[in-house]
């Protein structure tokens, strides 16, 4: 029953891993039909302006399929050519072994960790639905198109699948349209062992409309779900393919044999007689190309949307104006200013408060000027302290720019690095820091995508008290530290909060962790030039001609270093003391810059509430660092932080042992 | 409707928080009534020995309920006073904000981190019933009990629920019991916004049995309930409690005000009145201490268990001193001469294997003598290799050795904690390098328990190759080494394979996580003491005397840096080469030997295919650490190792500039 269109995708994606000696070809080719179906007929898009903003949105959440999205891309008419093809899986080309947003355009997400795709998708239905009770206006609807995911039955078994859709459902996101590969197969075998759920059922208790018992191999049925699907719009859609994973394999279909290994020339061969295909490798007749092609329906459908758009812009110049502002993810012209006039009411205000509380401040004060913004938390709304005055609930029967995500810290971060490849929207997450490890494999796809959502932490380590060592985090702010291209935040008052928070909002390609305390901190006076180098992630913050030793501190310890550094003067030894609350961005700064702040011929001390491995970098193996390298205790914070020596007296000894020895 | 009995837990949980003026009162209020049947009518314990074998267990997954714990504990017999529960989340107490193993007897697991408690529980009946079916014998039944779970909305948002939920489901766990407490609140407010599945539907499709629409403050229906969960023995139940939280506060009922903070002394006295208690704070009468005691019940209860037993060690000597030494958590007395002999087979072999390989051959020897070995993968069965020649699956209606977890790492790794304290296994699970990322907590949650699960992940750098930057991983080993108490060990070959294996075995408060590559890397030639050293952690591989700095290096690593040293050799430059398989049992070294390993007057150069930062702390600001800092790409792994200067050019580049400068 395969068309010739379905097979053309089945034997590029079966030469490509061929060629490759490399990847996944049988789910491409059971999921062949159901691509054949989706692109060619329903999918809205553009292949010659891949970034055509009304496109519907195509992820394909089990990503190790990426020879299906590669071949679909070709033959639809993207900017990826056979030799594109056959440069699957080697270095620098635009096909690597799983689909990676940024190397390839129509790519509009980087998966291959299962589950994290189909919660991207519902961060893009999500974006698209609060644009769009945003911007659409009297029927110009500039903000109307579909999300279309594919998965298998392991992102099904992922936690973070059942998070997201349960969210998508309450949410009533009724244009977030899932195709479900069931072909019964996982790496260790038949999944009867290991994953019998009834996943029609398991939908429908999220509120999703089901629609089940999809022959994925018979186009017309496949034609039929997904016109159901756009019908119902007030749920998200699941359509449940039954396929056979390599289908149209001469002999392997059916079985795990074709999951991660080449079907080799001799299957493939039997396979091009078995499917009736006459063509070389790598060779796609002219006919097929022309049924494939979307570039003509694609530049129409832009060019209807650019008339539309015009209208818009007609009737609604300011509104079109923010639209495309947004669009282009440029911040307002005011941006800078009316940051450095907060910064400035901030010092003199000079509230020692939580750190928490500098940052719900901080957004209150971005909120003014960033519509943009959408805000979060995993149900720690009142502790995170992430909403504002104007923030407005997401609630299934309404819009807003606040989104309760439940307790589903892995959900909310990849939906939220879903919303940011939507674009239009700037989503930001909370949680408390050690929740963050629930999350951790998001926030490294956020660095690896180069984009730039913002992870807010709060409850920073031991002291956030009698919650306990559960609850208290150790070796979370270092490890979030070594995730390449990420900027970690951890600022001592309002001041570096209020930086923080602009930092994190002005970046274009890199992600954001800012960490916050649970208890007050006092404010910390500085001069210009101090305030002005914030921004260069460590700097220093007293300093003395005369300095025999440089304290190094980050958040809430940083007050502790100046109380030591008072002490140690009135003894007569003079310290200077470095505030540090970004060693990523430090680590950015020029030689020169960093010398200044650190001297090379003065030893260092670094202080900071959690591990010391990663403070050896910057004390050497001459320092010393003060840290936490054991679990915490459930006990109030002030008890805690004298039981572990983050006292006065601690800092004031390990300073003297190290300038006298 | 609530009776004294459980007003008893409500008044000391509400004297609890308000004496410690911290912690949650509402929950343990509002599972008040369910506690109170649960564990005076049918929990199977003995509070005289919390250690008794046969016991049923207890899980609160919703933790920070631990007020209601610490009441029913003391309440029924456990050793556990008035002023152990007066100080409450205070420092070095019995009563922590979270409840943790082992600073509680009674407590079966720590929990606070929300969904692992009930992948736990799954551990534990799963745990359960492999032994059952491997030890009862004629209706003498050593291994029958139940395990018990409250949660909450929390726990069942978390996708780690969904996972452990829906195995246990295929699996046909009969034995578990869970009470979910349905109040309808969470932080944020009501949950209507955010979590509004159909329970009893969504764990109807993971095939579980479901009692739905119980009364949570009617005795006689949770009553009912239980029996007819203890009915089902085919499939795990859920009881769906419809509860208040706070339920008696006089004002305050239902609210979410109740959940995080104290009632207040008003407050308080006004729900004194109106639940007609009139007794002090802390105080209980000696009438509800009676119908509260298990402990005459429970010693009962055990003597009938030893009579059992000891007719089963008439019958089955063997077997119940092997169920001893199981539960004892003791190796075979001739472990270390099975491991040395198998040591000496490796060593004449001398194979060039991937050390993933050398994993499964260690398996494979571990396993003739550990029969209590339960290993098992996160659908990566072939690709970890974890399975050996005698393992059997575990299936739904079939025992066995092997457990097919899905594509489910987080509820693996929980599952693996809760077996591991469950007692008479030894489990292991295995994963990708990358995914222990999705598992992070449940790895943390091990190392804060101090147990001793192991886990496995393969595929540990860009060595993997073209599945390229979402599988390789780069921080991922520096970071498991920063988690307190965990032993991460990193294997150059077969050799240290087999001894990272059986540290991990022999290890009683440690978790180990033992890291492989995916590609072949050659057996590495040692005299005897270098041999034995491989357990210190860190060992020198190639002195000389004349030694002008130490290269350090772990796993694929460790060819290269002994390729560069031969090319330094020829050209008159003298290195040593260090093997670091673990750095975290390196550092708990003598310093003596440390200094031996890293001479002071050396400078350092360490090797590994993954973020710098951690290195310094071996090498110094005076050292060099070649490593990899940024993703990585996709692309055949010998083109990457090249790519990102892991070759002998620059390694013996990079020690010349550094021993001249």
């Amino acid at each position: 029953m395969s068309t010739a269109t379905a097979n053309a995708i089945r034997f590029l994606s079966m030469d490509m891993v061929q060629k490759a000696n490399s990847g996944h070809p049988g789910a491409p080719m059971g999921m062949a039909d159901m691509a054949d179906i989706l692109w060619r007929e329903f999918l809205q898009h553009n292949p010659t302006n891949p970034h055509f903003a009304n496109r519907d949105r195509f992820v394909l959440s089990n990503g190790h399929a990426s020879a299906l999205l590669y071949s679909v891309l070709h033959l639809s008419g993207y900017n990826l050519s056979i030799d594109d093809l056959k440069n699957f899986r080697q270095l620098h080309s635009k096909t690597p072994g799983h689909p990676e947003y940024g190397y390839t355009d129509g790519v509009e997400t980087t998966t291959g960790p299962l589950g994290q795709g189909i919660a991207n998708a519902v961060g893009m239905a999500l974006a698209e639905k609060l644009l769009a009770e945003e911007f659409n206006q009297d029927g110009l609807n500039i903000v109307d198109h579909h999300t279309y995911v594919f998965l298998g039955d392991g992102c099904l078994m992922e936690g973070i699948s059942h998070e997201a859709a349960s969210l998508a459902g309450t949410l009533g996101l009724g244009k977030l349209i899932v195709l479900y590969d069931d072909n019964n197969i996982s790496i260790d075998g038949k999944v009867d062992g290991w994953f019998t759920e009834n996943i029609p059922e398991r939908f429908s208790s999220y509120g999703w409309h089901v629609i089940a018992n999809i022959d994925g191999h018979n186009p017309e049925a496949i034609r039929a779900a997904i016109c159901a699907a756009k019908e119902e719009q007030s749920k998200p859609s699941i359509i449940c393919c039954k396929t056979l994973i390599g289908k149209g394999a001469a002999n392997k279909e059916g079985s795990h044999k074709v999951h991660g290994s080449p079907l080799g020339d001799e299957e493939i061969t039997a396979t091009r007689a078995h499917l009736g295909w006459e063509h070389e490798p790598f060779v796609i007749p002219q006919e097929i190309y022309q049924q494939w092609d979307a570039k003509t329906k694609g530049m129409a459908l832009e060019q209807k949307w650019n008339d539309t758009f015009a209208q818009y812009q007609t009737k609604y110049p300011e509104k079109a104006a923010e639209f495309l502002r947004r669009l282009a993810g440029k911040l307002p012209e005011n941006f800078d200013a009316h940051i450095q006039a907060a910064l400035n009411d901030i010092v003199a205000k000079a509230e020692k408060i939580a750190t928490r509380k500098a940052s719900q401040n901080s957004i209150e004060i971005l909120a003014q000027v960033l519509p943009e913004l959408v805000g979060g938390s995993a149900d720690l709304t009142p502790s995170n302290l992430t909403n504002w005055s104007n923030s407005v609930s997401v609630l299934p029967q309404q819009g807003g720019n606040y989104v309760h995500y439940g307790v589903r810290e892995f959900a909310m971060s990849a939906i939220i690095n879903g919303m940011t490849l939507h674009g239009g929207v700037r989503p930001f997450g909370a949680t408390f820091l050690m929740f963050s490890e629930y999350a951790r494999n998001a926030l490294r796809m956020a660095s690896l995508m180069k984009i730039n959502p913002v992870f807010v932490f709060t409850h920073d380590s031991i002291g956030l008290g009698e919650d306990g060592p559960t609850h208290q985090p150790i070796e979370q702010i270092a490890t979030l530290r070594m995730i390449p291209n990420m900027a970690v935040w951890r600022p001592c008052d309002t001041a570096e909060s209020l930086i923080a928070w602009s930092e994190a909002i002005k970046a274009r390609q890199t992600p954001s962790c800012l960490i916050f305390s649970r208890q007050n901190l006092p404010f910390i006076t500085r001069d210009e030039q101090q305030l002005a180098n914030i921004r260069r992630g460590g700097y220093v913050l007293r300093a003395s001609k005369a300095a025999k030793a440089v304290l190094i501190a980050t958040g809430s310890e940083v007050e502790l270093a100046l109380n030591a550094q008072k002490v140690l003067a009135e003894q007569g030894i003079d310290v200077n003391v470095v505030s540090m609350p970004s060693t990523n961005i430090f680590d950015q700064q020029d030689a020169a810059y960093q010398q200044s702040v650190l001297p090379e011929n003065l030893p260092r001390i670094a202080i900071e509430a959690g591990t010391t491995s990663g403070w050896y970098k910057y004390v050497g193996l001459n320092g010393k660092v003060i840290g936490l390298d054991r679990f915490g205790e459930s006990a109030p914070a002030n008890l805690l932080f004298k039981e572990f020596g983050f006292t006065t007296e601690n800092v004031v000894a390990t300073v003297k042992q190290l300038i006298i020895s």
